[in-house]
């Protein structure tokens, strides 16, 4: 029966995700569904051409895998830190968080090679379409997306569509500064929330107070092949650590007002927190809002995303949203 | 001839615009050319009562002086501290700069004694489409506004349009916050660029010198009968004055800080500075944004406005672009 064929090959459709991170180099095969059908992880190279070179390698792997699994690839979604041009498929600008990216054109050679069409788009802004097509922003005209991971991204959805500005540069949130002096930041400016409440800014702290040896309190231990983590951080502030708490109040201090910032820029009906400190921040940013956001502001929900990989599955997003818009 | 009278008929049409600021309310007759025909100015009231009969007792006024001027006049458009919903005509919130300034139905009063239609918009907004119809903003897909006078507003176009938000609190740019702690703004947050460079902020600090003999420096003289303000300010530091000198540096960096957040968020390709401080901040906000600005946003333009009134003009702006879009 023909409706059946239709829903077997709308199952069936699928797209390659890329996600560059500060850390991480991830790839997925991602159903029409969101689900992720599977997923490949490798650490980001640190040179330009180690990083294309395993891009290339790990997708045309999860071509072979996807053909397996019974997955049709429509395209290649691409998700990364640093300032894109979605139109032409060009990282314009990275911050030290990713090494030798800036002007590199990913469209390309993944398209060349691949022989499929290839979308890219920061990080910050997959996030904000993953949320808009899986997650939370599903149906809501104005939401912005804010990520706590290695470093902080964001995206910002005004009237059902990202905003890009005049430059590529709109929702890079991880540089609003709350402060005129404050930690430097690895784009060169300081008092950027991204250095007083991403994951390296907490890391620096808890390594430290730990070389200091102010980091473990009764209760806790660390294994000794990892290095310490934001969460040793959280977790030695909740076994009572008093200057872990205090480093992690004006963390969670400098996220709120920043978010307070854009409240009273863009006035979202909706913040969605993501990235590995997403729970932590929810209830520090939900306090600072009310205390600090002028009244109308007020209203504002904050949630912690329950999705699994919103850079991923925003990459994804585009490839399934632009190829099926063609075809039907 | 036809077309001469066609060419009449736009000339003589013409804007009742009503400014109500901190410490003034202004009316004026503006022509569809932006000609400020008549202008009328007196002391805001404290009560809404007597800001109402005020507001209504001018716009008769002018209502007369305008058939005496050959001016037809369409509608009314009001700018108005706090926040709007242009929709319903509506001021729902104002902080502590307007009194009595919540919940106020303003266009049904107007609208039912002048029997004309009436338009209400905050005045931030309303200076950027002063901007768009008659300034820099000319043409000028995304921009912003901020303007420094009593208090600091703004309001941002994108795509061509106003951003109001999810709840008419986008653009309230006077309380992007700028410090972790920092001065009591009359919001009732902290750290705000409106607490640091407002002109009521600096003439609270002009006033602060002055009581304490700090400000009058060699070659500068007060009139007696004049409150100090952020005027003398500026001349104790052109003429040397190191304390007025460093409040202003202050002034001008949070001022500075909090525009770059602005860019960082949405990203537009012109900063329109206005109100009576705007050719002072210029250069410093420049300079802050070549310092803190990330490399992608450093292409921006920064100008003072060369309009004399723009939350007037701005007001008027919603009358004739409204009507005559009605009309012809
Ligand atoms: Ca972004
Ligand atoms: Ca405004
Ligand atoms: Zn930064
Ligand atoms: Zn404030």
């Amino acid at each position: 029966c023909i409706s059946q064929d239709i829903d077997h090959i709308l199952e069936t459709q699928s797209a390659l995700a890329v996600d560059l991170g500060g850390t991480n180099l991830r790839v997925a095969i991602i159903s029409m569904k969101g689900k992720i059908v599977k997923k490949y992880t490798q650490a980001n190279p640190k040179t330009y051409e180690a990083r294309i070179e395993l891009i290339l390698k790990m997708c045309s792997e999860a071509m072979v895998d996807a053909v397996r699994c019974n997955c049709r690839v429509l395209g290649v979604g691409i998700s990364t830190g640093g300032r894109v041009n979605p139109q032409e498929g060009v990282v314009l600008h990275s911050t030290k968080l990713i090494q030798e990216w800036s002007s590199v054109d990913l469209r390309s050679p993944i398209s060349d090679t691949l022989h499929l069409p290839v979308w890219v788009e920061n990080d910050g802004n997959c996030a904000a379409l993953a949320e808009k097509k899986f997650g939370h922003g599903k149906g809501v005209e104005n939401f912005v997306t804010v990520i706590t991971g290695t470093g902080i991204g964001g995206g910002i959805v005004q009237h059902n569509e990202l905003i890009h500005g005049s430059t590529f540069c709109a929702a890079e949130l991880g540089h609003i500064m709350v402060s005129l002096e404050g930690p430097e930041c690895s784009c060169g400016s300081r008092g950027c929330i991204e250095s007083y409440a991403s994951g390296l800014a907490l890391q620096k702290e808890a390594k430290r107070l730990h070389d200091e040896d102010l980091l473990l309190v009764e209760g806790m231990s660390l294994k000794k092949e990892e290095p310490v983590s934001a969460i040793d951080l959280i977790n030695a502030a909740r076994l009572g650590n008093p200057k872990a708490d205090s480093i992690l109040r004006t963390a969670g201090t400098a996220l709120g007002v920043g978010i307070v910032n854009i409240l009273h820029t863009v006035n979202p009906s909706l913040v969605i927190l993501s990235g590995v400190l997403a729970s932590f921040y929810e209830s520090p940013v939900q306090q600072i809002i009310s205390q600090r956001a002028l009244s109308s502001a007020q209203g504002i929900r904050v949630v912690a995303s329950d999705l699994e990989d919103p850079a991923l599955l925003g990459a994804a997003s585009m490839v399934l949203d632009y190829t099926t818009r063609r075809i039907y």
